[in-house]
């Protein structure tokens, strides 16, 4: 640990609930930045089987083509389209007078897209202008390019570069620990939404030890008798959490069961308990998860929502007000035929109920309190509270080791 | 009257049409810059009525109560509730992370409500926190509060200081005189609603003596042959109007009466006539109303709509684009039976009448007019003319006893 | 042509493909601020026949008339009425505190409309305050005066002048050569619509050589077998286009057959071809048009969409955001009954099928571009090619002889 750090850790054992909001926010302002995101890392997009190799246009140049897919993320408009097995990305905007290709999408090969109000003709690979059909001679043609974006596809799922580093860093570094084993089953169907909010409130609730107070009547928790606590409390730096800082992914982890659950609570006399705790009858013992964040914004609860399954969530920022809200499980197969029935299960019970009955109330929570951060001046107002510790670890850690800010324009 | 106030009056003595609008605006500043309302004053926000005495949350956590209002007035979120039979208002937003109770309202006991989010406990009447039932041992606990509000319930009428002043001053500095009165039944089930346009855009409309053309058609007016005059000339400091400038209420009275009628005008020889002149046949005399405007923007009209009936109107503002238009009506009524009778009235003929055949043309002429001033400089572009002499009275009056100028943020 | 003029065409003589953003908007500045449009310019807002001769309120005072045109070009409103056979234009705006006459329009005589707030009444024809209705002894009265525009209505078109030139320049400098001839007949119930997009966006659309590509499988093309050519190359200021700096109307002409047509193109061997080439069965060899544009933003196609029709377009800013789209046709008649078949033939097939089958695609390709323009710093970003020199050349041309740029407010 550097001196610099050593010192910010210094700073950070005061308690939360005693040091001033000048104090706090110091340490983790690039992150009241990061409105947009930051730059220069991997994100998962969406789901490989959710783009179908790209045909060309029917009949050269009548119809646009329908293998696409476009996105705004970190405030970019990206196009996919896969090329002979490979997920392509380029900036969705020619290069002559911006218009989005896909207002009409026209693909004459294989290889390329055609800007279909002047016939500017790029290579998907690599952006480079291929020709321009109103203007074949035109000595434009081989010299210019659109943004291209790294693209990698593993375990079912797109991921793509937003950044200029070149080569970008590994993918690797860029995903929850496990998530690419080969021995992990990943389900490759799983969810992608946009939803309301600022990626960071997402990031936040996803792994706050306090909100599962939102949980404990949740419809998923009571049918499956999930124990779901208040809160978890007594969490420090030496004690139920841990900050990896890499090499490799970097992110918190809160160790499981090391802090101090707590079970009731009372007000005035009147006492408030959790629904289900372990040792009632019935109750899963075993379901008290481990929760990690991870950079720049993946969420690995180990194990939920049953026994022997992972959940992995990202919130990738579309704008500042919005963020894809991506999730899927994984669990380890030592067959094929367990491998099916695990995606059986997926399809069946966890995608329609997880969000339905589970993460709706995270995606209310995160617009809840978007108004407040976003222009409010919440980062400076907000009271923090014992349990926000780890979410103070967070931000810190997201302010160290960011390979840099997302701007508009 | 101070020797400040003598010289604004000797410069208002040069006829409004005479005037720069430089030296107009001068005397009216701190007016043209509360476009979110005066702070440190009392507003009407809505009928007791509406608000039932608060329930707890049924099987302690199930589920949000219903016995809540949220509402935005100056620009503030506010939640009120009903404890033991008196309305508490608090701040609409969690000391935490900024979440608004409303989103959710859990109430565990009577006197608390608890945000959903992280079990932040708040005592209704005062803004402490009492207990977070994530983490029942927070040294933040009984040591900070959200903000709550004065609250008076009058008359059936729910008000609130929005202010810092400690303690607040009188509510009765802050209605028009007579309204607060024993002897006067006021009717208990007004309207209220929230409307397009800047709370000053509506006060100037309910007391320009001009604004009476825009009625001369109106249903109500037809219905009960009102003598609707286009408008009032000759008014001026020494005529046909009276600043009361405290101590109690501040306001502007139009006396009743006195300034000059015009019933009639013509365009090129072809001759316009009001609708029903004092004198014609079936033409109620009697009402001529005295209207009158007090801070912090009440209305009074003594009679409208049928003789011996006050009408009381507020135009509370809720953001800088739109105001909460509350009205109900008065009479001074000796018996319980009169009372009822009264009562019944308004039920059935007023509050259904009033707002459908009259008033509605208020709210267009308020809501017309908004762009220009909210947008378009309008407040330095205006061309007042003779009647207008009543709203620069208003808007000097308004500059000099207000008791501070709503901010944002 | 003077000495800066000069200068200025020898910058352009680069090639559009090596010039720097900076060179090249450094010529075009004043058109890359005139979001709003030129001010001092006359534009047609719409079809006399939209308009017919003003009624005066029924029974004086009761009800609003309708016979009037409310509208917004270069940012201000203003409305229409005809007067006695001409139609006038006013503000659409009381001096006093800003209300739109529209909300309501009275008009109580042939010659003046009344704000139905406070009664202010003005003559249509001069803008005057005639009287007051709430104050008919007003000291304003005959002094103050609403802005009046200038109108002329010809060829069944209704011209106005937004500016403050007084008398303004003849309407013959701001329209298309030949538009006005008295042998022309024009088609007097052409098409107006307000579509999404800068008008600037729109008038370059308009004569863009490259810009046929979009219209290659267009229904009215392939219904009417139509020559077009993805685009025109080799246009420089020597060859195939022509600018006309006045006197008389300013504009760029591309002259008919004399660039090098691209009939066809290729990617990575795969072929392109128009769809209909000059010489194919059946393919209408007459129609290669001549386009031109012209100040302050009319567009001339002959022949369009058949020999001998004559198609005008007008792109009339109407805040940064929209425009005017007014089309009609226009032909030599000899005759009543040769000018009869003609409209008919508009009013069957032109007006019905250009729009839905060929225009509807500049529309679109208008509004793709806006964003980028308008908010993405498109006008610093775009890459022009070839083809653009004659876009260059109206942005110049426009840049030099436009009368004033309209500002906001």
């Amino acid at each position: 640990m550097s001196g610099a750090t050593a010192k910010k850790r210094a700073v950070s054992s005061i308690p939360e609930e005693r040091k001033s909001n000048t104090t706090r926010t110091r340490s983790w302002q690039p992150y009241i930045d990061a409105a947009l995101g930051f730059r220069n890392h991997w994100y998962p997009v969406f789901f490989g089987s959710e783009l179908k190799e790209g045909d060309i246009s029917p009949g050269l140049g009548e119809g646009a083509v329908t293998e696409i897919k476009t996105l705004e993320i970190l405030g970019e408009r990206i196009l996919f389209r896969r090329v002979n097995g490979k997920v392509c990305a380029i900036e969705d905007q020619c290069l002559h007078k911006g218009s989005p290709f896909s207002v009409k999408p026209e693909c004459f090969t294989k290889e390329t897209i055609t800007c279909w109000y002047h016939g500017f003709t790029y290579d998907l690979r690599d952006g480079r202008l291929k020709t321009i059909l109103t203007d074949p001679k035109s000595p434009l043609i081989g010299k210019v390019a659109i943004k291209s974006y790294p693209v990698e596809e593993r375990q079912g799922v797109v991921f793509v570069f937003v950044g200029d580093l070149d080569p970008p860093p590994p993918l690797e570094d860029d995903v929850q620990p496990g998530f690419l084993d080969d021995s992990l089953a990943v389900f490759p169907e799983g969810r992608t939404v946009v939803a309301k909010g600022n990626w960071r409130m997402a990031a936040e609730n996803g792994f706050d030890p306090a909100h599962t107070y939102i949980h404990r009547n949740s419809p998923l928790v009571r049918a499956f008798r999930l124990p779901t606590v208040f809160g978890d409390t007594g969490l420090s730096d030496s004690r139920g959490m841990k900050v990896i800082d890499g090499p490799g992914p970097k992110g918190v982890v809160l160790i499981r069961g090391v802090g101090n659950p707590v079970w009731e609570a009372e007000i005035d006399g009147v006492k408030l308990k959790a629904r289900f705790m372990p040792g009632d009858e019935g109750v899963n013992n075993e379901m008290v998860p481990e929760v990690s964040i991870w950079m720049p914004g993946g969420l690995k609860v180990d194990p939920f929502p049953a026994p022997g399954i992972l959940m992995f969530e990202w919130y990738v920022p579309v704008d500042e007000d919005h963020y894809r809200y991506i999730m899927t499980w994984g669990r380890k197969a030592s067959s094929a035929e367990e491998k099916d029935r695990f995606f059986d299960e997926c399809t069946t019970l966890w995608k329609p109920l997880v969000p339905t009955t589970f993460t709706n109330e995270d995606e209310q929570a995160r617009e809840a309190i978007h108004e407040f951060y976003a222009s409010k001046g919440g980062w400076y107002k907000e009271r923090l509270f014992g349990p926000d510790v780890v979410i103070t670890r967070w931000r810190e850690l997201a302010s160290r080791v960011n390979r840099g800010i997302q701007q508009r324009g």
